[in-house]
Formats: C-alpha cells, structure tokens, sequence
C-alpha cells in the first residue's frame, strides 16, 4: 500500500475515526486504525471497540492519490499524535508487507512504525436498517446538545446511560432522564413516518456525534436504524453503534401539564448567582439550593453548617402563588448552559412537586426536574 | 472588624496571599487568610505554611475603609473561591466575635463563613536581612524564568530542589541544576556587594514571584536576606521564605571553556522538529532523541523497538567537527521554551563531553548538558 495525501484533510480523517478506539481495547488490533487505499483512487480509514464504529472516507477531492492499493492496521495512539503534528503540505505513506512496518514522510520528517496484521480487523459494513429518514446537522446537533448532559453514568441501568430517539408522524424527539431529571428537545422531520419508533442511543456517541457535526456548510445526516443499531452518515464519515436494550420509560407522564407558579428570569444572571452560591452547595451532598419565590424576586441559599452560609437575591417576574423549594444546583447549571434564549422560563406547582425549565418563545425544549425534599 | 473595600484589589490581593498556603497545611489555622484591618486605614492580609510567608497591603488607594479594627482568619479554600466571583463593585467585609463568623455582602450576594481564631495564627514579620539590594520585576522574573526549570524534584536531595542565587561585586547569577542540566543566568545589580554571597531559595517560592511579577509598569523588588531567609517586597506585596541548606556545588566547573563544534539553529524549527521526533523519543526511559551534527545539516531521531522510528533533517550552520550525540528530547524542549532569540547557539565537544546551548548575542545565559551514552 502507497498514497500520498493533503496533510490536513487526512489528519482530520485520522482525528475523527480515532473517537471508536475504546480507553481499554478488547483486543491488541483495535488499538489500532485500519486503513485501506484502494485503485479507484479512495481511501478508507476504521476504527470500532466493537459497539461503535467510524469509517472514514477521502478521495482526490482531499488530495488523495493512491499508488499501490492494500491494507494495514497502525497504531493507533501514536499514530494519531504523529498525525496531529506533521510538517509539511502532503503525507506520504507506504506500508511494506514483508518488515510489516509503515513509513509516514512529511516535509523534512519521517516515521518508521510497526503495525498490525490488517487480516484480524473486524469487517465494518454499513448497514441498511428498516427506518430511513434524513437530518440536517444543525438539527442533529441541538437534538443531542439538549438532552445529552441529563443522562445517567451509572452503568447498572444502562437504559438510563443512553438518550432516547422516538419518531411519531413527521416529529422526531430526543429525551434523556437519570431518574432526578429529564431532558425533552423536538424537532420536525421532513418526512412522516406511520407509527411510533423509540429506541436508545448510547450517550458517548451522541457526543462524539455532536463534537463531528462541526461543518460551516449545513450537511445532510443520513440516519438509519433497526431494532439492534443505529448509523449515520454525513459528508465522509460514517457512525454506527449498537442500540441499548430495554425500554426506555413513558417520560411524557411525568411532564406536569399544569402549573400554580411561572417565573420568568435572566439566564445568565440567574446562571452567575447560582455559581456564586454553589460554592457552599457543592459541598453537600445534594448539591441542595433553596429558592424562595415571592414578591417580584427569588431568595436562593444554601447552607453548610461546618462552612457557612450563602443568599443572593434576584429580581423575577413572577406569575401565580408564593413558594419555597429546593433543586440540585449543578442539574440547574448544567441546562441553564444548553438554554439558548436570554430568558427562560420555571414553571413550579409546590414544593414537593416536579418542576419545568423551558426557552421563552419555543416550545420545542422541555426540562423537567425533581425538588429535594428539605427537612426545613 | 468591619471594611469595605474595591473589589477587584480585594481579590486579588486573596489570590496573591493564598499562594502561601499549604495544600495539605500542617495545623488547621494554616488552611486559613489572616486579615488584619487597621484603625490607620491599612488592611494585612497573612498566609503561610511555615517555610514560605506572604503579606499583601491594601490602603485608601485600593478603596479600602475601614470601620471598626480587628482580625480574623477566613476558611483559605471557600474564601478564595467566594471572593474570585463577587458581583459587586465593592465589597463589604463584617466579622462577628461573639459567632466567630464573617459576613461578605457584594452587590446582591451575602455570605456568611465560619471562621478561625486569629489568636491563633502565627506572627508573620518582615525581617530585615544582613545583605540588601534592588532588582527591578523584570531582571527578577527572568533570572527566575532562565534558571527554575532545570530543578530537581527529588526532595531526598533538597539542594538541587532550589535555585542559587549568588552575589559577587555588581553580578548577580541564579543558577539550578538536578545534576543532569544547569541553567544560569547573569545580570547586573545597580550596587557593588563586597565578598562573595551564595544562598539557595525554594524553587516553588520562586516560580510563584515570578507569577506574581505581572505589574504592566517597572517596579522595584527589595531584596533582604541573611544565611537563614530570604524576603522580597514591591508595591504592597511581601513574601519571605527559608532558604535551603548546605553547600550548592560549585557549577562553574562543569562549564567547558571550549567547544570542538559550534552550531547555529533557527529556534522554532528545532522546537517543532524536536517535539514531532519526541512522539517515538517520550517512550523511552531516558527520552534520548540522537543527533548527527553533519553536511550542514542535523538529522535528530528516535527510536523503540516495540513501537517505531522517527527521523527528520534540519538545515544547521556547523563550525567545526561532524558529531554524532544523544541529549534527553524533554530537557531540552523546556530549554527551548525560555529562550528570546529567534536563534540559538548549540556548543559541542565529543559524544561524551557536555555541550551547552546559549542564546545568539548574549552570554548571560548558559544552559550546559549531559549527553546519553548510547550503546549504539
């Protein structure tokens, strides 16, 4: 195998189908990147821990011109740093079959590296699920962006570790919940789809997904799904990755449809305050702050009886009745960093009950959290 | 006691005297700010961990008004924290010795912190030293820059963990080794010290001066010291701190006198060539990356067995004998990185011999090395 190609489309190729490399790979092969030049002039670069996949594609468009086609398997890790930090315009590589070793030459560098055999790589094919449908890349993103951070990371409900993709006609929503919180975001889809799909996409590609989704030009997401994986397709790049098993729970249930108290506040300003007084919250288990809302303002507070204690008061347009009631702050900081309205809206019943955080002008978010129950 | 004060000075004032304060503080009061508020309108803020001691002074010039004197000692960690993000433009300082508690109001945001007694903190005096002289922040900070990498990290050897600071007539040089490199800087005092003075400062103390050193207009630094300590004051700042003991080897022996080869080298293509060939060279034990000074030209490579080899050729102008040497990449990549001139002089003997790296047009800077002996 031997090609040379422009230096940054291949580095970024590199960049993108190393996410699948796991922390701790299986097996010694897929620590690697698999690569494969072929004579009608395109190169192919995969990676998979077995659960996620990526391929990547580079053609003459990105420079690429092939000279012997072939395979090899390299090292994935400083295969990858090398890569990031090469000198010149063009990467040249030719791997030699006998000395099972490849030779990288950039400008005034070169790397000799040993590599792997490219027969013990898994096959990586994309597949053609029962459900089709189209996204842009813009819509994608805010998809994954809202729900992902309200997920679970305890591996023992793996249900819980994974966002939720459910279509229904022509609206497609993604939801997200670790059983304290939940994460709604909706969006409409080009086409109708006849009947309800819902199925679980692990949360680390999502946001490996959300990080590739960088294209200044809006792009055209190709999805695809059965009952047991889920892929998608874009520009050169290629994402696969197994669905997670279980059913997800009926989160619309838990959506209040009424509400006694809203109040509509600042984001950043109610976001800065709350970081101010997290510096006591955080240091107690709950992360427990307690808001009171009455007379056109909100009192938060948290307090630490070994530290001290923290208030801030702020103004709030308050509509409907008085009320005393505690939240998770780092819950609160963390979709008040996703919202991208300057205002938003809480919506409370009492104190005791599930509360709503939604984008002023837009319907399409929901969040709903959980209060903690004080002794207070 | 009770103040108000500009917030901006406050809080920095904070950060600078929080420097001095233990991560793992050997008596509880250590983990605390001493403040002191003076009926003259002076505030004295204290913190030290025995060995290094920091005082920062805030007057009427800084917005400072004082109320009612006192003292108190503040919780160091959450104070700093709370006092990094205050809303206000102001901030007002109340402390309570009936509760032992501190209240600080900044625009909307209370706090109320626990707090130490101030008895119990230690008395933190500025001494006044045998030896006296003047630098100005810029000499200081780069003595200190030039010279605080090449430390030792072993505190079983507590020598080679401090730099050397020595006094002789109207030159003052800081020099650090860990045995394997020197770095030495020279400059010029405005006074003439009779005798010889040599005395060797914590590294850590220095690298966090050299931090502190960041006034945008020249400042002198008063400097006292006797055979035990050593303190330096500017503007309405003050750290002291011990000096090390025993005896500092005598480096200016392993200075060679001549050199067999001179090489001249742009800086940044060496930098960049360097860290590229470290990928392969950072897997080693010793990082040991070789050089062969020939042609005009240096060719730099790495290599390991398990993983691969890395080369790349540089264009060098070479006066004297062709050379081949290895150096350890990562002592010479943190040289690089303090040097000002564009380009650098590489001073070599044999492929056994130290070699020494200066800067073109200055011999105030000496960074002298000890090649790896290689078995090939």
């Amino acid at each position: 195998m031997k090609f040379s190609c422009e230096r940054t489309s291949f580095t970024q190729a590199v960049a993108i189908t190393g996410k699948a490399i796991a922390s701790k790979p299986s097996a010694p092969v897929l620590s690697g990147i698999y690569i494969k030049a072929e004579a009608d002039n395109t190169l192919e670069l995969r990676a998979t821990d077995n659960e996620t996949s990526i391929i990547c594609k580079l053609t003459a468009k990105e420079g690429l011109n092939v000279e012997t086609p072939g395979e090899a398997v390299l090292a994935g890790r400083y295969f990858q740093e090398i890569v990031r930090n090469l000198p010149g315009e063009n990467v040249n590589i030719d791997y030699n079959y006998q000395e099972k070793t490849i030779k990288i030459q950039s400008g005034s560098l070169k790397y000799t590296l040993l590599s792997m055999n490219a027969e013990d790589y898994p096959q990586i094919i994309p597949f053609q699920g029962d459900v089709n449908f189209v996204l842009s890349d813009k819509v994608l993103r805010n998809l994954i962006m809202k729900t992902c951070y309200a997920c679970s990371n305890d591996t023992a409900r793996p249900i819980f570790t994974g966002c939720s993709l459910n279509i229904h006609e022509n609206t497609i929503a993604m939801a997200a919940t670790n059983t304290h919180q939940l994460a709604v975001q909706n969006a409409t889809l080009n086409s109708t789809y006849n009947g309800n799909l819902s199925s679980t996409i692990p949360s680390k590609v999502l946001s490996a997904i959300e990080k590739m989704l960088v294209s200044d030009v809006p792009t055209d997401v190709n999805i695809s799904l059965n009952s047991r994986q889920i892929g998608f397709a874009y520009d050169n790049m290629y994402v696969a990755t197994r669905l997670i098993e279980g059913r997800f729970p009926d989160y619309s249930r838990v959506i209040p449809l009424d509400f006694a108290t809203r109040v509509i506040m600042d984001k950043s300003e109610f976001a800065s305050a709350l970081r101010r007084i997290n510096v006591i919250a955080s240091t107690s288990e709950y992360k427990s702050v307690k808001f009171e809302f009455m007379n056109s303002s909100v009192r938060m507070s948290a307090s630490n009886p070994d530290i001290g204690y923290s208030e801030e008061i702020l103004p709030a347009s308050i509509d409907g009745e008085d009320l005393v009631i505690s939240f998770n702050s780092e819950y609160l900081l963390k979709v008040l960093a996703v919202m991208e309205t300057p205002q938003f809206i809480f919506s409370l019943n009492n104190s005791v009950s599930a509360a709503a955080i939604r984008e002023v002008d837009s319907t399409d978010f929901t969040y709903i959290i959980t209060p903690i129950r004080t002794t207070a």
